[in-house]
C-alpha cells in the first residue's frame, strides 16, 4: 500500500502485549490487487475460539491480456487453513461476480450457504451442474431475517440492485455491529416496487456501526445512479418505433431487466421468445419462484417466435458483452442457426461493456448494423443503467450509517481509494478510512482498526478443468507463442561425426506464413548448416543450443520477430 | 452493406453507356470495415485522362486479439496500379491515424507531399527514421493556400483539433466543389487562439457544395465537445493543488497539450522536464517551427528535475494509453531507470483511452495509486477533452456547407451510420447520403452519386519487418498457440517394425507447467503406445497421425484445453 497507509499502519497496530485478546477480523478476499473480486472473510478470536463467516464468492472474467484463461478465482489458501471455523457462507445477491466461484469453495467448505431465494435458485443451478447439490445444505432466508452463526449475528436488510432479492448485511459481532452493503444503489422506483431499507439503516445508526465495508464500483461517477424507470421509458420508445422484430440483449442473471422487456412486450402486444440455455433455465426458475411475471401465454419458443409476423415478437438473449460464442455473437456472425439478422431487426444491448469488453462488444455492433440491424445501445439511448450507486448515494449510506470506519470494497484499487475520499470529504477521518488491496487483514477491536499484513497467495486461474496449475510461466509462454508462434527444428545426425544425415525438419505455427515462407526456410537451413560446421566437436546438447541460438538471431534478424525455438535432435549409428 | 443501401445503389446506378464520360471518383480507403483508418482517394477521369491525389495515410492500432500486430495499414493495391496518375499526397494534420502509414506508400508513389508547417515536421521526424527523407519532395503550405494538382484545385481551411496547424480540405473538380473536415471540432476558445475560418464554410456554401465528407469519430456524442480551455482550468486547479512532483502523460503529437501544460508551469513556477524520445523530437521540432512557446528557462533535462525540490518540477511523459514500454507504463511497474514514483507524485493522464486500451490504462492508474501517486484522468477531473466534433458541431458543419450529399467518414459503422442519421435529421436526403465502408468507390457526377463495389483487399497487418505476411492462418494459430500452447513428440521408431526404439520426446510450452505435470506426459506416453502397438501396420505418414488424433484426444479429456499437436518420427534402420 502507500506510504501513508504504511504509516497509519505503523501508528496504529498494537504489538504483541497490547493487542486484545478478543478482536474482530475481516479480510476481503477475491484475489489480490487489481483483479480482486468480491468475497469477505469475517473472523472473531478469542483465546479459546475463532469462528468465521463467509460472505460471497465471487469470479473475475478475465483481462485482454491472459490468453485461454476462463475466468479467476481468488486463492482460498487462507481460508481452506481454517475450514472447521467455519459458520456459514451468505451470499448477497446472485450475480457471477458473487456466485461465481461458489462450487469451488464448496468443495471443501461444510457449513451452510444462507441466500434469499432467488439468489438460492440460481446458486442451485450452479451447484447442480457441478453435482455438489446432494452434498451442500442450503438454507433459504430472507431480506428482513436474523441468522446466528457462532457469535455472529446477522441481519439481512434489503437493497436495490439490477437482479431481485439482493441483500446487504449487519453483522452483530462481540466488538460491535458491522455493515457490509453488498452491491446496491438507491433505486426509488426500483422494478419490484421494493424501494431500498432506509428503515433498517437508520435502525443501524442509532445502535453505532463500528464499521462499513461499502460498494465503491462506480465511486468515479458523479451523482446519482438513474432509476430502472429511465430504463423502461427507453424500451417504451424503441418498442414504440420498432417496425420488425426486436433482440434484446442482456446478461442471464439481469432478473429485473428481462422483467422490463417482459412489460414492454406486453404493453405493445409482442410475444416473448426466450434463448440461450441459461437465460433459459433461470427465466424458468425465477418464474417458479414468482420473481419473474410473465404469463405463459406471453412466452413463445423461438421457432413459433420466427414463424409469426417480425413486429409481434421480441426474442431476448445473451451476448451483450460481445461474447463470440453467445447468441448475440453468433447473430452478427451469420452463425446462429436458427435465425438470421434481417433488414428491419432492431438489436438492443441492455447492458455496458465490463471494462475490457469494449473492443468485442463495438464490434458485434458494428457488424449487427452491417447486416442491416437497427442497433440501439447506451448512449443511443439508455437502454441501461447501472445496479451500482454512484458518489451521491455513497455519500448518503455514509450520512446515514455514521460509521466510525470506513472500508471501500468491490472494485479496483482507483474506486476504492476515490469512495476513501468521498468517505473522508464526509468527515471521517483519514485514520479510519482503510483503502486497502484485497487480501489485506483489518483487525477490529470496539474502538479500533488495524491495517496487517496481506494473506499469502494470489488468484488462480481457471483454464478447462485445471484450477491454478496455470501460472506465470505458461502465461509467458503463451504470450509469446501468440505474439510470434514458434519453430521447431529436427535434425537427424550421425552419432560418430555430428554430420546432417537428412535435410532438417522445420515446423512452425504463427510466426510467419510457412507456405509463402520458402526463403525463409532456405536460409534457416543454411544457418544451421553453418552452426553443424562450426560446432561439430561440441557435445550434442551444447550443439542444439548453438542452433537454437543462430535460428534466433537469424529470424529476428530476417522479420524483427521472436519466435520460440526449439531444436530436436536423433543421433543415428551408421 | 445493409440491404437499404444496396436497394439504394441498385436504383441509382447508371450504366455502360449511359455514364457519363467525365466523373470524380471518391474512395474512403484506410482498411476496410470495421478496423479501417483515415486515407481518401479522390480521382478525376475523362475519356483521355485520369488524375488523382491521395488525402492522409493512417494507421490503426491493433485489436486486443490481433495477437503480434504491430499495427495496421490501408491495402493499397488500388492505388498502386494507378500509380503513375497521382499528383500529390495532402496530410491534414500530424496524428497517427492520418500519417502513420505515410512511409509505406512514399516507398512507391512519386509525387510530392503537401502539408503545413507543423504536420510536415511531423511528417519529416517519421520519412527520416525509414530513410526516405532524401527521395522525397515535401512542400510546406498554409491554411488559406490553394494547390493545383492537374484537374483539382485544393483549397486549405484552418480547423481546431488536438494539434495545430489542422486543416479541412475544399476540393474543387470539374465536376463540383467536395469538402473534406479533416477531424476537426468547433472550439471558440482554442489553445492557440485561431479558431475555426467559419468565412471559408461560409464561401464554400456560396459556391456549392456537392459532397460534404464529414468526420464521424464522435458522432455518437451528444452535445458540443468542450472547448480545450476546460483543460486549462482542469490544470490549474491540478497545479494548485499539488505539492509534490506534477507527472503528465499524454500522446507524444498532442502538441497542444504540451503547451498547455507549460502555460500551467509557467504561472505556477514550475519548471518542466520533457521524456520519452518521440516527444522530446516532437517538442523540439515545434519549438523551432514556433508551434510551441516554452521559453528555454523553463526546460530542464529528467536529471536536473529529479535533483530539483519536488513542488518545482513538473515531468511530461508518453504511455497515457497504458502501453506497459512507454514511459508512464514503465513507472507504473517501477522498471524506468531514472525515475521511481513516490509518494506525493501527482500523475496527470491527459487522453483518453483508445477503445480496447480501457484495461491497460486502468492497470497502470491502479498501480500508480498502489505506488502512492494522486492520479487524475477524466473523470476524476477534466484533463482531456477531445479532439473531435460531437453533435451539435457535426449539425453546424452540415448547415454551414448545406452539401447536395453527404458521406460520413472516420469512425467505426456504428459512427458512420449516426452521423448519417444526423445528416438526415437536417433534411439532406436519404438517397444523398452514404453510409459506406472503406474501399467503397463513390462516383460523382455533378448532379449524381453513385455507390460503387468495394475494391479488392482488405486491411494489412504489420509485424515486425514483415507487411501483409501475416494473414488469417497465422493469426489462427496464433491465437490457438495463445489459448492453449502446443505439444510436440518426438518419436523414433524401428524402420523395418515401427516399435518405439526411444521414448517419446515431449515438448509443451503454454499448455501445462511442465515440471508438475508428470502423470500427464506418462498418460500420454501410454497413450502413445497404445496407438503405436494398435497401428503397427499402417504408412510412416498414418501412424503419425493417429498419434497426434490420440494425443489431442487424450489431453482435451484430461484438461479441458485443446494445445496443437505435432508428432515427429525419425526412423532407425538396425
Amino acid at each position: 500500500m502507500s506510504k501513508r497507509n504504511k504509516q497509519r499502519n505503523g501508528k496504529s497496530r498494537q504489538k504483541g502485549p497490547d493487542l486484545p485478546s478478543n478482536v474482530l477480523r475481516v479480510t476481503p478476499l477475491g484475489g489480490l490487487g487489481e483483479v480482486g473480486k468480491n468475497m469477505m472473510f469475517v473472523e472473531y478470536e478469542t483465546p479459546n475460539s475463532l469462528d468465521s463467516i463467509i460472505i460471497d464468492a465471487g469470479i473475475m472474467f478475465p483481462e485482454n491480456d491472459m490468453l485461454g484463461i476462463d475466468y479467476i478465482i481468488p486463492d482460498f489458501g487462507y481460508i481452506m487453513d481454517r475450514l472447521d471455523t467455519i459458520r456459514g457462507v451468505i451470499i448477497t445477491h446472485g450475480h457471477e461476480d458473487h456466485t461465481g466461484a461458489i462450487t469451488h469453495i464448496m468443495e471443501s467448505v461444510k457449513a451452510p450457504i444462507y441466500a434469499t431465494p432467488l439468489t438460492r435458485g440460481l446458486l442451485e443451478v450452479k451447484l447442480k451442474r457441478a453435482h455438489l447439490l446432494d452434498d451442500i445444505t442450503l438454507m433459504t432466508v430472507q431480506a428482513g431475517d436474523t441468522i446466528r452463526m457462532g457469535p455472529f449475528q446477522v441481519e439481512l436488510f434489503h437493497v436495490c440492485h439490477s437482479v431481485p432479492d439482493a441483500v446487504g448485511l449487519g453483522i452483530t459481532t462481540p466488538v460491535g455491529l458491522i455493515v457490509h452493503s453488498g452491491d446496491f444503489k438507491f433505486d426509488h422506483t426500483p422494478v419490484d416496487n421494493w424501494p431500498p431499507d432506509f428503515a433498517k439503516l437508520a435502525e443501524f445508526a442509532g445502535r453505532g456501526v463500528l464499521a462499513l465495508f461499502g460498494d465503491s464500483t462506480n465511486a468515479t461517477t458523479p451523482g446519482w445512479t438513474a432509476s430502472e424507470t429511465v430504463v423502461d421509458d427507453a424500451f417504451d420508445a424503441v418498442f414504440r418505433r420498432a417496425r420488425g422484430r426486436i433482440i434484446v440483449a442482456t446478461f442471464a442473471s439481469l432478473i429485473s431487466r428481462i422483467q422490463q422487456v417482459a412489460n414492454a412486450a406486453i404493453k405493445h402486444g409482442r410475444k416473448m421468445a426466450i434463448v440461450g440455455t441459461t437465460m433459459v433455465d433461470n427465466v424458468k426458475m425465477a418464474r417458479q419462484m414468482g420473481y419473474l411475471h410473465i404469463p405463459d401465454t406471453m412466452l413463445v419458443d423461438l421457432n413459433e417466435a420466427l414463424h409469426m409476423k417480425p413486429k409481434d415478437v421480441v426474442i431476448m438473449s445473451t451476448g451483450s458483452q460481445g461474447e463470440p460464442s453467445a447468441v448475440l455473437g453468433r447473430l452478427a456472425t451469420g452463425q446462429y442457426r436458427q435465425l438470421e439478422i434481417q433488414q428491419g431487426d432492431t438489436v438492443v444491448l441492455s447492458s455496458h461493456p465490463i471494462p475490457g469488453n469494449e473492443e468485442m462488444v463495438h464490434r458485434i455492433i458494428n457488424r449487427l448494423i452491417h447486416r442491416g440491424a437497427d442497433v440501439i445501445y447506451d448512449p443511443i439511448a439508455p437502454v441501461h443503467v447501472s445496479g451500482h450507486a454512484a458518489q451521491e448515494e455513497l455519500k448518503l449510506l455514509i450520512n446515514l450509517l455514521r460509521p466510525q470506519f470506513f472500508v471501500p470494497i468491490h472494485g479496483e484499487l482507483r474506486h476504492l481509494q476515490m469512495h476513501g475520499r468521498i468517505a473522508s470529504s464526509l468527515g471521517v477521518p483519514e485514520d479510519n478510512i482503510a483503502v486497502i488491496e484485497n487480501g489485506t487483514i483489518l483487525t477490529f477491536t470496539p474502538d479500533s482498526m488495524t491495517i496487517g499484513e496481506r494473506v499469502p497467495g494470489g488468484y488462480v486461474f481457471v483454464d478447462g478443468a485445471g484450477v491454478g496449475d496455470v501460472g506465470p510461466a505458461v502465461m509467458r509462454d503463451r504470450d509469446m507463442l501468440g505474439r510470434d508462434g514458434f519453430v521447431i527444428v529436427s535434425l537427424t545426425l550421425d552419432h560418430d561425426t555430428h554430420e546432417l544425415i537428412e535435410e532438417p525438419e522445420i515446423i512452425s505455427r504463427g510466426f510467419v506464413y510457412m507456405p509463402e515462407a520458402d526463403d525463409l526456410i532456405r536460409g534457416a537451413q543454411n544457418a544451421i548448416t553453418t552452426v553443424l560446421n562450426r560446432d561439430v566437436a561440441l557435445p550434442l546438447n551444447d550443439l542444439r543450443g548453438r542452433v537454437e541460438g543462430a535460428l534466433e538471431k537469424y529470424f529476428y534478424s530476417e522479420t524483427r520477430r521472436r519466435p520460440m525455438v526449439f531444436g530436436i535432435v536423433h543421433e543415428v549409428v551408421r
